[in-house]
């Protein structure tokens, strides 16, 4: 069965931009100069000197022109984010608009189907039944890293068996970064075989001059604020529970940012500034302690508090206490495994750990202290996802606000909100978006190109204004530590505290906070007024301001 | 600031029935038969004994009258439900339209602002700026119960002060009852106070053949159904997560129900069937094993479960443990309390509880353990909203599966929604019926009548169908023990397991268990499509099957 929703937006024709919709996958290509990584610049070109320095592409209007059929492959990797069906869509319907005799292989489960060479063919009559509809279902996704030359090999042999000549990949920078490498390879083994990214993550992580957002972000986003808005209704209808509400979101606080101005929170903490300015936990309790008293002296025993999934991370007190417990946890795991119960662990753990993180540790509320130790991951490490900070902080301030003799009244209601939203109905803007996405990326197959990814630009405006193109992989592309190794990664965007959306926040976040502001944004709309239903994020519009 | 969706609902024109849109507030009035109560019929009418037996109403086509102006009072009481303010619009533009003098009181804060005197006056301005939106903001609400005679008085007094004739009290079952005896009063005192209820509860459990849906359930199940459809989507793409989403609705279970005919989960606990065939824990737990093991043999390692806030009250030997520890934990109080931590408190406990409810409460999860102890109202009792049944089954899977032997992959994620859904935007549905029982009301107190709810019937047709009138309070009521105490209440409405919503879901679970069949109903939509936009909830329709 099929809501009358799913069934409705089927019926709903994305919007291209003009170039596409006028030249389809036959648009011709302006190439801009030779381009390098954001740093790092030797060791990247010694990594992918056939991919590295490739221009910008931007395409312009060309005549249809008679192409050889593509053979195709696509795979969805990664967290789930509204969209991915509508890429792969594009992706198919520009493969056919190209020749009609083109194929599009959807490998199952992500990277392992593309290595395990399990897929199917995808046909109009099963895409059709995925048009402009949320979720990876339709060939589902994985997280196997497709990263060695092992695996590389096993794809290239995989693909020649089924004469497939170019491999679509849509995922967040991890992936995006695999495919570079992937790329590389196809390219130094002369096996003809092209690679195209396409750029997904709700986080919105992945972003940078060419890729002005990663899709999904925009529809997350709003499903989040309109559950944030109707608790932001409740709380001021009851006017007695502050809600702490905790938004997915691990290494950038996107999310919750874009949420802050979409809502007006009373508070909404930004890991990027915790980070920065080093401010302790105990300043973030201090502070909220003065937000709820200041506030319960107006009458007002109410409000809402944003909190990015990821932020213990970047506490720095909090941080160095995660490194020596997985340090402690994997130095000592025998002892500690041995442990009768969860008083014996933390009293060992107390011990262990070194005077300053042992403090942090102990003031810990009981519940986050076996947390920490409870729910590690098989390589011993404290999985930081499972850490309920929302629950932290509340307990932290219940507790400051005791210890300190104060009467106002603090009864908080927490709340985690992630998997809501990566899975959503995209919005009218992701449905376009993705679709174009899609599109963009076959018409690079057709334009023979390797190592980019597809890319959207002035898309704040109108998808008939939007610029279609390709950006060169490695030119996103600087060398980072991973596990004590220097790595080619993809450069994570966070939040920039000089950027508009943040100073926009700053700006305003002393008003929301002491007074009741609060948006209600509701529910994502689709056959409105544009202003209800064409909106794009608060971030991109502020980011795209001249 | 206001967002897009606001300022864009702004502009709809709620729907009323024929004859209130022909008619306005001048309809005249068809009269039914005499009335009884449903059940202790004596009882009831020695205690309301001028509002007892009164007919039921119906409003028919009627001339314009000139009629004098009235001055009335509104409250809200209790919980939140999507379109409080629409019933205010609606009683607002109907004594408008009786006498363009008439004026409405919004006391402050529910039943207590009626009490001690705060109020506002409600004028257009105001009203406009609350027109079809969520919340109860626009005079707040709450929970004091307005039950006794000198209560009675004081609001007697208060009203006769400002020279109100007319008391709307929009609530749930308890509010209305009390509403009842307020009508009573304010009759037996000759003070020529008119009370009206309207039927409130996002719980759908104050119903009957009158009343065919309490307001607010249809937007509140629209908002878990989104919610619950973007968490399947989300289990049927990543595929390694069971999601137990536990959904708001204390007493009844008419929530989960309406969720699951919307979305088809894998299982949907349903309480009164629990009490009803007296189903234990452990074969609600066996049961849940059984499927997720037989989804892992097919190699679904994921699945939805719905679980009703109120369930474990409705578990038998947890219904008894927990009756056995209220007892016990305000006996005991003293000893209880001056145990040092919890591991002593739970030993005591488990000491001094009967045999087989010790057995039970050792059986449970350390966490459920403790939050049975320490979450406790004023009274001492257990605050059965606070327990985390979604942990304690999960919980209770993982070691069940564990102890069998059970090879099946069983990761698990757990939800709450409740606050997301009382004060979202409300449905047109809601928006129209909250508009129309408000504007209901106002009719009611132009015909002079005191003592009734608004009802509209048919109301799972076009509004223009429906069948407006009045029912007697007294009707709905009958005598329940309360602390002891016989007193006379509305009966609640359960989830009947012989009526056709619960019979569809019985007739269809076992496919929807093993199966993935799930339904992506997706957010409320107020623009598009009738199909989308105007359907009422499932379980209305299917009871108002011929």
């Amino acid at each position: 069965m099929i809501s009358a929703l799913q069934q409705a937006r089927y019926a709903y024709i994305p919007k291209l931009p003009a170039v596409l919709s006028q030249s389809g996958p036959f648009a011709g290509l302006k190439a801009g100069g030779a381009t390098e990584s954001v740093d790092n610049q030797d060791e990247i070109r010694a990594i992918f000197p056939d991919t590295y320095g490739l221009p910008t592409l931007e395409f312009v209007a060309g005549p249809k022109k008679s192409l050889p059929a593509v053979k195709a492959a696509v795979i969805l990797s990664g967290g789930q984010a509204p969209g991915g069906h509508n890429v792969i869509a594009g992706l198919f319907d520009a493969l056919k608009a190209i020749n009609a005799e083109s194929q599009l292989y959807g490998f199952l489960g992500g990277p392992s189907g593309l290595i395990e060479d399990k897929y199917i063919l995808l046909t109009e009559e099963l895409i059709a039944q995925y048009r402009n509809t949320g979720g990876f279902d339709i060939i589902g996704s994985g997280r196997t890293k497709l990263e060695t030359v092992e695996q590389f090999a096993q794809v290239s042999k995989n693909c020649q068996k089924h004469g497939i000549n170019a491999i679509v990949i849509i995922g967040g920078d991890d992936s995006n970064t695999n495919a570079c490498a992937l790329a590389q390879y196809m390219l130094s083994k002369q096996t003809g075989i092209q690679v195209i990214g396409c750029p997904k993550t709700i986080d919105g992580d992945l972003k940078n001059d060419w890729i002005e957002v990663s899709f999904g972000f925009d529809t997350a986003t709003k499903v989040y604020s309109e559950l944030v808005g109707n608790i932001m209704r409740d709380a001021n209808s009851a006017r007695k529970y502050w809600h702490f509400i905790k938004l997915m979101g691990r290494s950038a606080s996107h999310i919750a940012l874009e949420c802050a101005l979409q809502t007006h929170p009373n508070a909404c903490i930004i890991s990027e500034e915790v980070a920065q300015k080093r401010i302790s936990l105990d300043q973030i309790v201090t502070e909220l302690c003065e937000l709820v008293t200041k506030r319960g002296e107006r009458g007002d025993h109410f409000g809402v508090v944003l909190i990015p999934e990821g932020l213990v991370e970047f506490i720095p007190e909090m941080n160095k206490l995660i490194a020596q417990l997985n340090d402690l946890l994997s130095l000592r795991k025998d002892s500690f495994e041995q442990l009768p119960d969860m008083a014996a662990k933390i009293s060992f753990v107390a011990q262990q750990l070194e005077d300053d993180s042992a403090l942090v540790f102990n003031n810990l509320p009981a519940l986050i202290r076996a947390q920490l130790l409870n729910d590690r991951d098989p390589h011993g490490n404290v999985q930081v996802s499972r850490i309920e900070t929302e629950k932290l902080l509340i307990s932290m301030i219940e507790e400051k606000l005791a210890k300190s003799g104060s009467k106002v009244k603090f009864t908080a209601l927490a709340h985690f909100f992630g998997y809501e939203g990566r899975c959503a109905a995209p919005s009218n803007f992701d449905t376009n978006y993705c679709y174009s996405l899609g599109y963009t990326a076959a018409a690079l197959i057709a334009a023979g190109k390797t190592g980019y990814m597809a890319s959207l630009r002035n898309i704040a405006k109108a998808p008939e204004e939007w610029i279609a193109g390709g950006i060169p992989l490695t030119m996103m592309m600087n060398m980072e530590q991973r596990h004590g190794k220097a790595v080619p990664v993809i450069r994570k965007a966070l939040v920039e505290l000089a950027a508009k959306p943040f100073q926009s926040f700053a700006a305003q976040r002393k008003t929301w906070g002491i007074n009741t502001e609060f948006v209600y944004p509701g529910p994502i709309q689709y056959f409105g007024p544009a202003e209800v239903c064409d909106q794009p994020s608060i971030t991109l519009a502020l980011e795209q301001e001249k």
